[in-house]
């Protein structure tokens, strides 16, 4: 059942020239709306593939874009491909995406399999990006964005949020609520620019209203469930009961409201907990996570427009773009009694 | 900064011959470790790409999967890739994504991208399937597997678990915990072999329980958190306050809770509330969901083992593979008193 439909099959079929299949193929010059119909019936009907190299011979586009993603299965991620897909969409570009678990060979051959695939240009969201990442990629010549904890430690293409200031924020709304002992786990604990900055938000808003840093009170973990259940657990287990916790990560954060309550604690009345990043999972948990939005929807949208400009050689003001937070006030954090 | 490395740049940097670079990329004779090492180190310098039409050339083959699917953001088919993608490396394939938003054109565009981008095999994950998708499939002329509600109404290769006995075994299990009065709550109202399969289960589960059917407690919705919420709350809006309310999907059973708990009664004290398919927020959530295991990983793990097969042209015993389930019994659901 192999296809060898070919390009003349289809212009027989529908009447018209082979050109005219080409122009509606490539939609490179016009055609009526009726041929144009006439021939697209046909492609449907036959299953006609257009052959892909000659097509691009002639638009010298493959009108695809890359995305390579460390875990689609991760909700932080899932987000921000939504507004990947859809800006593409507006944009008439495909996506091939590739997953590679974080594993750092699989990244590299992965912008090697998309390159071999004519994409022309990749958004690549990575938890942390090298060097090495950057220089295959230039050494690809192909035009990319990133997302990644450690983008900004590097001259390239980004797209982020003010961590600082968010967490900088999100410790002064505990504070202004009458929480003192504020726990602070973080969901990671790499050398990054990101760390630091989160670090140093926490710190300053703790010094601005004079309350002493506790580096008991600090834990890393990573940026899942179990991560957070367990840092939380620590916490508990060493006989430290903070007023509230701020987790940088939203699963994470359920994960320490469940070590809470397992340790026969109740969240908000007794810990309250807030979170970071606002995940779909945010608005479905009882109680509904209090948390830092971060526009996920739209870093993956101005990541994808920024590589569409880059793809036309436009210019771009701004290498590093920030985009704006949100402190979304639900119901996991309440004012201590 | 285009990257005009050639074959010959790498194999003199190497200091071997041209053809000794090739077998190291092809991996088709052998070379030893030693010089192997040095090639792929300059591949790795240089950033060379293999020129992919001359490489399948060599090989015959793309060694990549296309796997198409309806919202990479759905936990339920999160699970499903995380099977895929393991099994895929396992056997050295490398898996290419398209996401369709369930979209039919999008998906019958996908089916040409991907074949055009010369994948081997696709698994195609669907919510609905219908003619058409298989007919475009088989177009191409390319082995694929489908992991659809609507794929075992149709003579292809399939991977699912068994819908009727399932939905069976659940209702059975509330009616043993004392339930009797409960709601089924669908994920959707079509008119497939799926559907007709777990209605069939729960109204077979009551009546042989002589438990009289009540029309009014079965409500359709969809898949998603929303649509739990709203069914659950037409019916106790409509007065109806089931024992249990058993939900085909498990992120749509949060939602019913969620519109219980609105509504203010408790789970499970209250009403218990069981799901469907056992997605990681199954046990994230408080009350932790009583829910039917699906194998979902296993799912994706057979659907590409299948493909793998097909493309190998081995031998299939059966084109519709059903898994088993199991019930999982956590906190959602409770001893009626």
């Amino acid at each position: 059942m192999k296809n060898n439909i070919t390009i003349k099959d289809v212009a027989k079929q529908a009447g018209v020239s082979i050109s005219t299949v080409s122009r509606v193929i490539n939609d490179s010059k016009p055609v009526t709306d009726e041929v144009k119909q006439k021939v697209l019936d046909v492609i449907k009907e036959t299953g006609y593939i257009p052959n892909p190299l000659a097509r691009s011979l002639v638009t010298k586009k493959s009108q695809l874009i890359g995305v390579i993603v460390p875990e689609v299965s991760d909700s932080f991620v899932n987000e921000i491909l939504n507004g990947i897909e859809e800006v593409a969409k507006m944009y008439d570009y495909d996506i091939l995406l590739a997953n590679t678990y974080s594993d750092k060979e699989q990244e590299l051959k992965s912008i090697n399999l998309l390159r071999a695939k004519q994409v022309e240009g990749i958004v690549m969201i990575s938890w942390i990006v090298e060097q090495e990442h950057i220089n295959y990629m230039q050494n690809c010549g192909i035009p990319a964005t990133y997302i990644s904890k450690t983008a900004r430690d590097y001259d390239i293409y980004t797209v982020s949020t003010s961590n600082k200031k968010a967490t900088f924020d999100m410790t002064k709304y505990l504070i202004d609520k009458g929480h003192e002992k504020i726990a602070f786990i973080m969901t990671s604990k790499d050398d990054t620019i990101l760390e630091m900055e989160r670090l140093a938000g926490y710190e300053e808003a703790l010094e601005q209203n004079n309350i002493k840093l506790d580096k008991n009170l600090i834990k890393y973990g990573g940026t899942e469930y179990e991560n957070g259940y367990q840092s939380m657990k620590e916490l508990l287990d060493e006989g430290i009961i903070p007023h509230a916790a701020f987790v940088t990560g939203d699963e994470a954060a359920i994960g320490a409201i469940n070590a809470i309550c397992d340790a026969g604690y109740r969240v908000p009345e007794d810990i309250s907990v807030a979170g970071f990043n606002d995940v779909k999972i945010a608005k479905m948990y009882k109680p509904k996570l209090t948390t830092v939005h971060q526009p996920l929807y739209d870093m993956g949208a101005v990541a994808i427009r920024m590589v569409i400009k880059l793809i036309n050689k436009e210019i771009l003001d701004n290498k590093k773009v920030e985009l704006p937070y949100k402190i979304i006030d639900r119901e996991s954090v309440i004012e201590r009694k």
